[in-house]
């Protein structure tokens, strides 16, 4: 049996890597990913093989991965956060049963809602939904209704993908629609190439947020009714009041 | 300024820690947190200088930590899983305002979501919600509210605290809402344990989970109305085709 590695390398540099990803990497002959992370990689394991794949063709990509493996090579594929959140743990699974003779392994990593959070302060400490913008494989209005949803249960919400050269205004449409539910000074925050070079973060009001322009390295924070601006930063209460009722 | 990290530990062994969560454990004299997580802790870190507090308390608890970092000790406070998750990020930084000589900085760590997802298969990999069964400090028609939005939205849904000793009939009822809004054939997963001894997972139904008594060490997953079972996985597909447009 070829075990494969699907691989979470968490949001950036190695130090937000866990040892067990980390060990799984050095295990392995082949680390395929995006030009992005294999760059990345490249600085911390250069004693590896790297297969650089550009954006889409993930199914594709995908293939290859067990081609190599087939070949008797160990293979991990790189994804960056967590490999099972919109990365590429699912399409493995789902072609796994292509290729009778591997097994594919996901090893979870620290996904951007929560590297992104710990930056901004802690906007997910309660319930929360996580949203992708893009509408590839996602009908908008499926998007949109999500969206509506997370926002009239008061959930706090944290988007990916809020930005692309094609969808240059969907964050203003996901903020119109936020704004139907919730008032314009509801605490948002922004936190931008996190664990990379450049990293930062702002926290901001949902009706500035609507004005903002950001890039696809960005992750967004929608605060709950509750969530509160301490500083400089962004928390979200676990419950109703401070007390020494909690639970863990 | 004193510097108090909060870390998230992951779920369990030291092979699902980050090396940043690592390095801030070593950099410290004192850690403090829930018995268990210490207990796990003490094996890693033996040389270090533990204090163990039972659940509840919490507050008491954090102000605790304050009081050891103004002696000019370093301090750091222990969660399970990511720190910013129904974990102590928030309450520390709910309270650094009365203690102006110290600053909280959370360490992010890999959630019961990621890792109990990754055991089961990829149940998380497209849009989801996280929700906690615990109204302790949530009105319960908050939690119904929550769990019915995230369903009627098509959320995946991953619950946290399924279960304690006063709540043993929760799951039950977070079940029954959810067999308003989809089938009782839904797929639907356990991860127990996850990254300790005794972990173990299982897929099963939704009318199934509403029969399963679980403990609190579970975390508990609800596909989404396109999660499958692919053998001994759980998966969630990306969108809605597959197809060789797929954004990363």
């Amino acid at each position: 049996m070829n075990l494969i590695y699907v691989v979470g390398i968490g949001p950036g540099g190695e130090s937000q890597m866990t040892l067990q990803a980390r060990q799984a990497l050095e295990e392995c002959d082949v680390i395929v990913g995006y030009t992005v992370y294999v760059e990345l990689l490249k600085e911390i394991l250069p004693d590896k093989e790297y297969l650089e794949t550009p954006m889409r063709q993930e199914e594709k990509r995908c293939r290859m991965v067990f081609e190599e493996a087939r070949k008797g090579r160990k293979v991990a594929m790189a994804c960056s956060g967590d490999a099972g959140v919109y990365g590429m743990a699912g399409l493995m699974m789902e072609l796994e049963g292509d290729y009778p003779d591997c097994q594919v392994r996901a090893i979870p990593g620290v996904t951007a809602a929560l590297a992104g959070g710990a930056l901004l302060g802690a906007p997910l400490v309660h319930d929360f939904v996580v949203v992708s913008l893009s509408d590839l494989l996602t009908p908008w209005e499926k998007i949109e209704k999500r969206l509506r949803y997370g926002a009239a249960a008061d959930f706090s919400i944290c988007i990916y993908n809020p930005s692309s050269r094609k969808r240059g205004d969907y964050l203003r449409r996901a903020c119109d629609i936020l704004l139907e539910e919730m008032e314009g000074e509801r605490v948002c925050g922004l936190a931008c190439r996190i664990g990379r070079e450049g990293e930062r973060c702002e926290i901001l009001t949902l009706k500035e947020l609507r004005e903002r322009h950001v890039d696809m390295f960005t992750t967004v924070f929608i605060g709950n009714s509750q969530t509160k601006r301490m500083g400089e930063k962004m928390v979200t209460p676990r419950g109703y009041h401070l007390s020494e009722q909690q639970e863990g």
